[in-house]
């Protein structure tokens, strides 16, 4: 039988989780559960699913759901994740996690007591380019791993009536992007020894911008740029030394990964006076590169596309892992979740005296 | 009569630099200063340039040159160009300025007491990719500025018979590379309010990676990521409220600028349930953006391409500034590079104790 989804919000992230829901083998959407009845079935029409519950507190143990997909804002995740691990359903929540560490920690805690599976939706995890990525650098594709780089900004009209810029319900660049840069660094790397952060608190009073530095065990280091107000390149790409390893599309959706190896070179052996140096100082090589982007475009391109916009795949993972009997899934586990809230918080501490 | 230039140093940077100054107006090679007398007749030989001098001493009032171009290492900049400031010669110093804040400050009051023309050579503030960029945010392209993103890495060998990885000639990924996003997000934004930092220090003693983060005036944000060991996507980004602009080639030599446009939206505006939001996230345009990479490579590139490697923007430059009979660049005036000078220092103190 398939896994029945409860669907809790529905907004725009819940749409687009149910539409990627159609892709998963062994799922259905089974109930929308949403504050008005009106908005519930209007988002039940859409997606063809069956039934509709008015309220997040009719949820009980015989609701007719196995995973709950809690996607209202993050400031209410802990009270409807708990309420639905209390009556027994497994939860998939959305993120950030929560909106505090405390908060995490009472999700994770219930989750253990009631020995239900609970998982964060940080849906990137499962993505096949993320996948290959991570195979890769295992696989000692570029070396040693000593940089990082991930972005995700984007440009948003600020608007306290938005759970974006609401500090009440969760809002700010890290809880909304920043998280998908900074989970991917944990899931890669482990947490970091280090963080320090500058950015910028908006009108709303929630970080609109912030810029971060990380260092990790072994001395590997990260930037990590995030904003709500601004463009960012919003790539993940890690360099090591024989080489780097790149997304290709953006960092909510790779579809590839380019990597371009590089043996480490002597300083100076390209910089001699012989007619070769001078050429590509000053000759067609130079104009080629110019007119065609070689230098910055170079690499092997490993394309890992899908059908669908793959949120399927996290979708698939729960499935698998309640039936093999498993509480947490060991690709994105509670701790890791915690340890996300925890780096997010620090990030938090170091801009609150910065003021805007 | 062409300005005459006097070459300090036979090393790769001077191959490319004199390389470069075929192609600048109004100015010729005339003198290479050499430690080896054998070196400076290579170099001449290879270039055409009539005189050498053995002996960095050995430069008098009276030698046959205008400006002196100081490419020794980093550690010996103060030396040689204070020499050359001393005999009333203009001069042009390679990048890093000096090895410390204290020995800019020295070069800068010697070029200041004797009125004589000093420039650190920053020759991307040049290069008209560089100049249309800042022109571009100044007449408000993307809007109000929020974030930045620059790097510098490649890599190379741990050779302490290096200069790069050498502590004691001024070696180091910020003083080799790093400086270069530094300076350019100097002199487009100002020196920082805040700077953080964490790295790693090598074997020779000398950072082999930073990630830095960066607070401006008015709260714009940046980070940097420069390293000895591994490759960066070495490009320059600005986002801003409307949009975002980057350089099209790598940070050391672009060839023109990508400029995104972007009204700032309204979240939850694209994530509807209705059929064409649903073939974004699941049918054909999903399939192309993932195809074509349409979603990371986006924007109107604005192309400035150039004859030659460049250096000679920077050449010219100094030669406008000696006929107008200025001591210093407006570009890049002696107050900017020791603020540069001052920034890498404070990485340098936060990555000092950070181990290896």
């Amino acid at each position: 039988m398939d896994t029945r989804w409860a669907i809790f919000g529905t907004g725009g992230i819940s749409a687009k989780f149910v539409s990627g829901l159609r892709h998963a083998k062994g799922a259905k959407p089974q109930l929308v559960v949403s504050r008005s009845a009106e908005s519930g079935r209007r988002f039940a029409q859409a997606f063809g699913i069956p039934e509709v519950a008015e309220g997040y507190d009719s949820v009980t143990a015989a609701s007719p759901f196995d995973v709950a997909y809690i996607a209202t804002p993050p400031s209410e995740h802990a009270r409807h994740a708990i309420a639905c691990i209390e009556a027994g359903k497994a939860v998939l929540i959305e993120k950030p996690f929560a909106s505090s560490v405390a908060e995490a920690r009472r999700i994770a805690d219930a989750a253990r007591a009631q020995g239900v599976f609970c998982m964060e939706a940080m849906w990137t995890r499962f993505n096949p380019a993320a996948r290959r990525l991570r195979d890769l650098i295992r696989d000692g594709a570029i070396g040693e791993v000593r940089q990082a780089h991930g972005a995700f900004c984007f440009t948003n009209k600020p608007d306290a009536a938005n759970t974006s810029f609401d500090p009440q319900r969760g809002g700010g660049a890290l809880a909304q992007l920043g998280v998908y840069p900074i989970s991917l660094l944990h899931w890669l790397f482990g947490a970091p020894e280090g963080v320090e952060a500058f950015g910028r608190i908006g009108d709303t009073g929630v970080e609109e911008d912030a810029a971060i530095s990380l260092r990790f065990a072994g001395g590997a280091v990260a930037t990590v740029n995030t904003s709500l107000r601004a463009l960012g390149d919003n790539g993940l790409r890690i360099g090591g030394t024989h080489g780097s390893i790149a997304f290709e599309g953006p960092i909510f959706r790779p579809y590839g990964v380019r990597v371009q190896r590089m043996a480490p070179r002597r300083k100076g052996s390209d910089t001699g006076l012989g007619r070769k140096a001078l050429l590509r100082e000053q000759g067609l090589p130079q104009k080629l590169s110019q007119w065609h982007g070689l230098l910055t475009r170079s690499g092997k391109v490993d394309r890992q596309l899908f059908a669908g916009n793959g949120y399927h795949y996290q979708v698939e993972e729960v499935g698998r892992c309640l039936a093999a009997g498993l509480q947490e899934s060991p690709e994105m586990t509670l701790a890791d979740s915690i340890a996300v809230m925890e780096t997010m918080d620090t990030v938090r501490e170091r801009i609150g005296g910065q003021g805007k």
